[in-house]
C-alpha cells in the first residue's frame, strides 16, 4: 500500500511486524487473560436443537416493515433446547465477520466465539474477518482468521484484530459490491457486530441476499457501550458492563479525592451519546451528589437555567451542612435533551449555512428571541465552540462541546448572583472531567468476556442451522453462566419505521432510559439522600478473580427484577 | 461550627452522620479490603532491638546543617535487628499523627500501622489525629482515634480519615502554638506524614522541641505520589506505586483505543509536578511512542521548538510506516523544565505586577526579544492562560496550563508547515488528556498497602525507642514483605541548604530523574523502538489477588538492581 496512506490497526500490525518481527509484548494481566477460557452456558457444551418460536411481528408499523422485508417479515425467533442436533447438510462453513461502529470491550471475544464454534463443531470451516468495518465488505478487504492470528486478542479489549468503521452498506452500488464480495468468498454466512444502525443494516443485507436467492445468511450481534440496544429478548448490549465499571472506578477515586480535599465540585462528563444509560449505571454504582439524566430533562422540558439552578440549589444546601465539595455526573449527550438548546443549534445550523459570523454580531438578529437569549446566556467559550465546531455537513458537533465546562461556568455565574443577594456565602470551585476513551477499550470484565464469547458461539450455531435475519441472543443473565439461555431473535421483530426524506426507513429504535423502569426509579428514590449526605461508593478497579469478579451491573440486575443491595 | 464555613472530610462525616446516622455504604471491593490484614515484615512480628548506626552527616553543607540543627545533627540512623527488646521506660504512649500536603494512596495504612503497633505493643496508648494537616496542630484541632473510627479506612484510598493541608509550622507564632498543643495533649511523639517540605518541617519541630527540653519526639514518613522523595535509605515514597499503576491502566486503554481507531495522536499529561518520575514509570509500564522527560529537556536545554519538532519528526516517520496514530506522555511540570519558557514566565511575573495588559499589546515590548518571540509562537489560548491564570501572589499558575493542548496546537502548526513544504502528507488529529485526580485517591496497591502499614508500624517502634528526628525507613523492597528491613534514617543526613532571602534554609532536595540512573537508561535504550513500532502494553486494572498482585513498580525494581522483563 502507498506509504503516504494511513491505515489502521490490523494492517499496521501486519506491516510493522514484517520480516524483522519481534515477539509481541504482553503485560502480566494481558498474558493471564490470553490464557483464560471463558465458560460457556451448558446448553452450548452439550447436544442441542434449534427450535423455532411462533411467528413474529414488528415493534411498530408492521405493515411497513412487512413491505420493507417481504422475505424476512414474520419469521420466528429461535431458542436452543437440549436434544439431538439437526444441523443442516454440510459440515464446514465459510463465514465472514465484521465489526461496525465504535469500540466496545468484548468484541474480540465475539470473534473468538465464532471461531471456536467452527473449530469445534464445523471442522474445516473458514472464518474471514473484514477489515475496517463494513467498508471492508464493500472493498473486499479481509483476512483469513487463524488460531495464531486470533490468539493475541482473547479476552483483550479493543477492536484492533480487524478494526471497525462507520460506513453502512446502503446505496445500490454498495449493495452490489457487497454481493460480489460474498459471492467471491462463497460465504455461507456473515456476522455483523454492531449497534442499532448496524443491526438494521444487517437485516437489510439478509433481506437483500434472500431476495436474490443467494445462500449467504446474515446474523447480527448486539454491541454498544452506550447500552441503548436492548429489549426483552436482548437484555443488554455488550461493552456496557465494562465501560461503566471502568468509569465508576475513576468516579469513585474522584469522590475520595473530593472528600479528602474538601473544596472542589467535580463535574464529570461521561461518554454515551443518545441515551443516559451509562450516567445512570455509574450513578447506581457510585452514588454521586447529582446525576443528570437526559431523558428526564427532556420529559420535564427543562431549560439550561432549570438545570443550573438545580445544581446551585444543591450546592447551597450542602454548604449549610458544612460540605463545600461534591461530584456531579452528566451524560455526553445532555445538550441534545434540552429543547431550547436543540432549537438554538437547529437555528445556528440554518443561519450559518448562509451567513458569516460578523464581528459586530449582526448575524444574531436572525435567531429567534428565545434562542438569542440562550446564546447570550452561555459562556463565551461555549459560544465559540457552537460557532466553530462544525462537521463537514456544517452542523454543530455537539459531542465536542465541553458540557462540563459550560455547566461549571453557568453554575459559577448563578452562585455569584446568589452571593450578591446574600443567599450563598461559599466559595465555589469547579473541576471539569471527561471520561471517554479510557473506558471504551479496557479489558472486558468477566461478564462481558463471557457474554461476548457466548454471543459469538451462538452466532455459529444460528448460521449452522441455516438461520438468517436474527440477532444473537443470550439471556437469563442474573444466573450463573452455566444457566444462560441461548437463541436468536428475529431482527424484523425489533423494527419500526421513521420517515426520512419522504420515505419509510426501518430502524431499531434506541432504547432510552425508561423513567418508569426499575433502574431510574431506584435512582430517583435515593438521589435526595445522595445529594445532601455523602453516600459515595468506590467500586475500585475491575477484578478478574475473587468473590465478586462475576458480578453484573445494576441496570441489568434491576431490569431483570433482582434486588438492589444499597 | 458555623454552617456557612466549609469544612473538609472528617468533620463533615461527624456532622452529617449525626443522631440519624445511617450505616456506611461500601462497595464489595471496599468491604473486601476493609477486612484485609496487610502482612508485616517478619522483623516486626517478633522480638527486635533498635540498633544505632554510625554518626551521620548531611547531604550537603554539613556545617550549615549542624548550625541549624545543633541538637540533632550527627545523630545516627537506626535499624531493627532480631533480639530482645530494650524499650524505654513507660509502656503506654500519647502519640499524634498528621497528614501534610497532597493525597497519596496508602496514607490511611500509615495511621492504622501506628494504631495497631500501639494496640499490640504499648497498651493503654492514645493516638490523636490532627485534622486538616499541620494547621490542626497549630489550632489544636484533633480527634482521638479509636478502633471503630479507623476501621472504615483500612486499605482504602484517600486522606479523609483526618484530612490534610498545605500549611507549614514555620513562624515563631506557629511554633509557639504547636508547642502549646503538644504540651496540652502531653504528647510523647508526633508523626508527620508528608513529602520533602513536610519532613524538613518535621526535623525543625524535632530540633525545636529538643532545644526546649520538651519530651515530644518527631518522626517523619515519606509520602508523595510524585516519587521525588527518595534516597538510598528511603528507596521510594508511598503512593507512587499506586498512582502510576492507575495512570498506566488508563494509558494502556487509550493505546488500545488508538490502535483500534487508527487516527488520533493522544497527548496525555500526567500529574507529578517537579520531577518526571511518574511519566517515566508509566512509560516503562506502557511503552508509549513518545514520553517527554523534563529533566532531559532541561539538561539538553531544549526549546519549545525542539520539543515540537521532535514530536513532528516521529509523526512523519510513523506515517511512512502507515501509522497515523500514537500515544505521547508528558509530565505536568514540562513547562518548568524548558529554560526559555521559565524565562518568559519570570519576565511575565515581573511585568504584570506593574503593567496592565493593553489591547494593542504594547506591554509585550517589555519582554526580551527571545521571550517575545516565544510568546508569539505560543497558541492564543495558552497566551491567555499565561496572562490570566495567576495565583494570589501574582505568579503564573503553571500547573493550570493545559500543556497537552498547547503541544497539540504547536505540533499541528509545525505539520501544516511541513505539509506546505511537501514533507508531510498526512492528516493530524490530536486528542488531549489529563490524568490526575483519578490516580491520587485510588485503593492502594498491595505494595503501597503493605509498605505504608510497615512504615506506620515502624514509626511506633521508633517513638517507643525514644528516637526523634528520624524518617521511617523500610527497605529490601524487591524481596517478599517478610524480608523487608525496618529502621529510621536521620533526617539531618538527608538535608542540604538553599539560600532564600539572604538566609540559609534547610531542604531535603527533591530527587529528580537521574539521567544516568537505571530507569531512565532503560527507557532511553528502548524508546526508538517504541516510537516507530507499536510495543504498547496494557497493564489493566490493579489486581489485589492473583500471581502478580504484589508486583512492585519498574522504577523501584531497576533502581534496586533487578531485571527489567521487557
Amino acid at each position: 500500500m502507498s506509504p503516504a496512506v494511513a491505515t489502521n490497526g490490523f494492517a499496521d500490525t501486519q506491516k510493522e511486524e514484517g520480516p524483522s518481527r519481534l515477539p509481541p509484548v504482553y503485560s502480566e494481566l494481558q498474558s493471564n487473560r490470553l490464557n483464560h477460557s471463558p465458560p460457556l452456558p451448558s446448553i452450548l457444551k452439550s447436544s442441542f436443537k434449534v427450535v423455532d418460536g411462533p411467528p413474529t411481528s414488528a415493534a411498530g408499523n408492521p405493515n411497513e416493515i412487512a413491505n420493507l422485508f417481504p422475505n424476512l417479515y414474520g419469521k420466528p425467533s429461535v431458542s436452543l433446547v437440549p436434544g439431538d442436533s439437526e444441523m443442516k447438510g454440510h459440515q464446514s462453513l465459510k463465514i465472514g465477520v465484521v465489526l461496525s461502529g465504535g469500540q466496545a470491550p468484548g468484541g474480540h471475544n465475539v470473534i473468538t466465539g465464532i471461531f471456536d464454534y467452527l473449530q469445534e463443531r464445523a471442522k474445516g470451516s473458514t472464518l474471514y474477518g473484514f477489515k475496517g468495518g463494513p467498508a471492508g465488505i464493500v472493498r473486499c478487504k479481509y483476512v483469513k482468521l487463524s488460531t495464531e492470528l486470533i490468539y493475541p486478542y482473547r479476552n483483550q479489549g479493543g477492536f484492533d484484530m480487524i478494526c471497525s468503521g462507520r460506513d453502512k452498506i446502503e446505496t445500490p452500488e454498495q449493495l452490489k459490491q457487497a454481493e460480489e464480495t460474498v459471492k467471491k468468498l462463497d460465504l455461507d454466512g456473515l456476522v455483523v457486530v454492531g449497534g442499532d444502525d448496524s443491526n438494521t443494516n444487517a437485516c437489510l443485507l439478509a433481506e437483500n441476499f434472500r431476495s436474490k436467492n443467494m445462500k449467504t445468511q446474515v446474523i447480527g450481534c448486539p454491541k454498544t457501550i452506550d447500552g441503548d440496544l436492548k429489549c426483552k429478548e436482548v437484555p443488554i448490549s455488550f461493552g456496557f458492563d465494562t465501560a461503566c465499571k471502568i468509569y465508576s472506578e475513576m468516579i469513585g477515586n474522584v469522590m475520595t479525592d473530593a472528600r479528602s480535599t474538601g473544596k472542589y465540585y467535580h463535574f464529570i462528563r461521561l461518554m454515551g451519546r443518545a441515551a443516559s444509560h451509562i450516567t445512570l449505571e455509574c450513578a447506581l454504582q457510585t452514588h454521586p451528589n447529582i446525576a443528570i439524566i437526559g431523558e428526564e430533562v427532556a420529559a420535564k422540558k427543562l431549560t439550561m437555567k432549570n438545570v443550573t439552578s438545580h445544581i446551585a440549589d444543591i450546592i447551597c444546601k450542602r454548604l449549610e451542612l458544612g460540605l463545600n465539595y461534591g461530584v456531579i455526573l452528566l451524560p455526553e449527550g445532555l445538550i441534545d435533551f434540552i429543547p431550547e438548546v436543540k432549537q438554538l443549534i437547529a437555528e445556528l445550523n440554518e443561519i450559518l449555512v448562509h451567513d458569516v459570523v460578523d464581528e459586530a454580531g449582526m448575524w444574531k438578529r436572525k435567531l429567534r428571541s428565545q434562542s438569542q437569549e440562550l446564546f447570550e446566556f452561555l459562556p463565551q467559550a461555549i459560544q465559540e465552540q457552537l460557532l466553530l465546531e462544525r462537521d463537514p455537513h456544517g452542523n454543530v458537533q455537539v459531542a465536542r462541546i465541553e458540557t462540563e465546562k459550560m455547566l461549571i461556568q453557568m453554575v459559577e455565574t448563578e452562585l455569584d448572583q446568589r452571593k450578591q443577594e446574600g443567599a450563598y456565602k461559599g466559595h465555589f470551585q469547579g473541576q471539569p472531567h471527561f471520561f471517554g476513551y479510557e473506558g471504551r477499550c479496557g479489558f472486558p470484565t468477566n461478564f462481558d468476556a463471557n457474554y461476548c464469547y457466548a454471543l459469538g458461539y451462538a452466532t455459529g450455531v444460528l448460521l449452522h442451522s441455516g438461520k438468517t435475519g436474527l440477532i444473537s441472543s443470550v439471556g437469563n443473565l442474573t444466573a450463573p453462566v452455566d444457566e444462560w439461555t441461548v437463541g436468536g431473535t428475529a431482527l424484523t421483530s425489533l423494527m419500526d419505521v421513521e420517515r426520512r426524506h419522504g420515505k419509510f426507513k426501518p430502524v431499531i429504535k434506541k432504547a432510552m432510559v425508561d423513567l418508569e423502569g426499575a433502574p431510574f426509579m431506584k435512582f430517583a428514590s435515593m438521589r435526595d439522600d445522595w445529594a445532601a449526605k455523602n453516600r459515595y461508593l468506590s467500586p475500585g478497579p475491575v477484578q478478574f478473580v475473587g468473590p465478586f469478579a462475576n458480578d453484573i451491573n445494576y441496570t441489568l440486575m434491576l431490569e431483570l427484577g433482582a434486588q438492589f443491595p444499597y
